[in-house]
């Protein structure tokens, strides 16, 4: 497969109505890409390939391990590595960061609660709550998913990513990626924005393809993202957590309808 | 929240066709599960609450950690722990098993081929190719797909849940487990066979309502399945590990329609 494709050609049998018939079908690729940093391995996922460097730069930011695009002193792939697949990322030294045990401490991050605690009360120490002056009326939030739609071109080649996007308070299409993993595409989103000086992303709302879940609204507030909306359903931790950190979480945005779970202060319902 | 619910009601403003009204709605419950193995914390997952035991053992199976029932001495929730969200598991003491680093090695065990491998290489050492005496008619194929949405309780209720149900060749549903985690519901399904003593599961098939990723192809070749089906799209990772290990891969399964991507010896198309 050529390094870097997000797409892959195969030929499959396709059974329809009572007939078999050999056809080309598009595939959604599916890699592994392990982040170095600093030299020792620290975590690996499952992505779609293409926009990697965000992916990186997003992952630590919205996990907690960088604070700033400062703290990202370079990304490069690792030298000895034909397919792609390993990124090496270099970190400006701190005291405050443990350097030790990134395994462990990404474990940690991602956990969210443990040991007793709850899931909320431990991530509420780390992250402030949003502040934002987006306001966005009922009518321009019905226009964002058909307009994601129509960008999704892998999506529509391959029926197999997922996708984020980020527009703004009128409805403008700023920035959108797509990935094998729900996740993946939120962090390439908040990576553009990391990479680029734009952060935060607080006059913005984002789109997501797929569920909300808890760990999208965590990612999006690392960003300052104060209105994330989703084609699907919210999970219950996905609410509790909206209406904690003050964002506004919208959800079943279909062609007439959505549902507004948390502070609706920030939809003008004409 | 009531611990062990599956879905959770809540109050939401509602807008459609330019109407808005305060609407009940029910939310797919979130909540992270800790597995300690040994006493040790291992490895955390958001999941939805109910059957931790079978999540529990079937994430260890798919996972290489334990290799059958008899390495699993005893599962019990945490004592210390009143939302039911920390799990110990105990483990027959074993020589081959590093019991210093469990958080590495399922870091290791998830990640799937590193370090200048491809994943599929790193992968096919471990798992042997499928044996499976298996054939389906294509019209039992056809009927899955309803079956298992009639099943879904809770997704039918919240539209936020992922299913995986195992067939026999027939088309008769034998277990149906539903999560806010894709690769959780199979983890569950084989941990009820785990659990039941009824591995291997080399006469059934497999359906998942989401997408065909390569971890959901691993963890379905572990429990010894053969025939995979995705009511959605593969990606191209899945279909090559389906295409090494010998697994019937079947996506876009439809009511009238579905693919097949590897090994279609085992579908008879009348």
């Amino acid at each position: 497969m050529q390094s870097g494709s997000a797409s892959q050609a195969r030929s499959v049998l396709s059974w329809e109505n009572g007939v078999v018939r050999r056809v080309r079908d598009q595939l959604a690729v599916e890699e592994p890409l392990q982040l170095r940093v600093d030299t020792a391995p620290f975590v690996v996922t499952m992505r779609t390939p293409g926009n990697d460097d965000e992916l990186a730069a997003g992952f630590l930011f919205t996990e907690g391990v960088i604070q700033t695009r400062r703290d990202l002193l370079r990304l490069a792939p690792f030298p000895r590595n034909a397919d792609g697949n390993v990124l090496d990322v270099f970190l400006r030294p701190s005291p405050a960061r443990d350097h030790q045990r990134p395994a462990r401490r990404f474990l940690s991050a991602s956990s969210c609660g443990l040991c007793g605690k709850t899931a909320l009360e431990e991530i509420h120490r780390h992250l402030p709550k949003v502040r934002s002056p987006l306001r966005c009326r009922a009518e321009t939030l019905l226009r964002i998913a058909p307009a994601l739609r129509e960008q999704q071109a892998v999506f529509n080649r391959t029926g197999g990513l997922h996708a984020a996007a980020l527009f703004n308070s009128r409805g403008r299409l700023v920035v959108m990626r797509e990935d094998i993993g729900r996740h993946n595409a939120v962090d390439k989103v908040v990576g553009y924005g990391l990479l680029g000086g734009r952060l935060p992303f607080n006059r913005h709302l984002l789109l997501v393809s797929g569920r909300a879940s808890f760990e999208i609204l965590q990612k999006a507030l690392a960003a300052g993202i104060a209105m994330v909306a989703s084609v699907s359903a919210p999970s219950h931790l996905a609410v509790a957590f909206a209406q904690r950190s003050g964002q506004t979480l919208v959800g079943f945005l279909r062609e007439e309808r959505f549902n507004v779970y948390t502070h609706p202060e920030r939809v003008r319902f004409r």
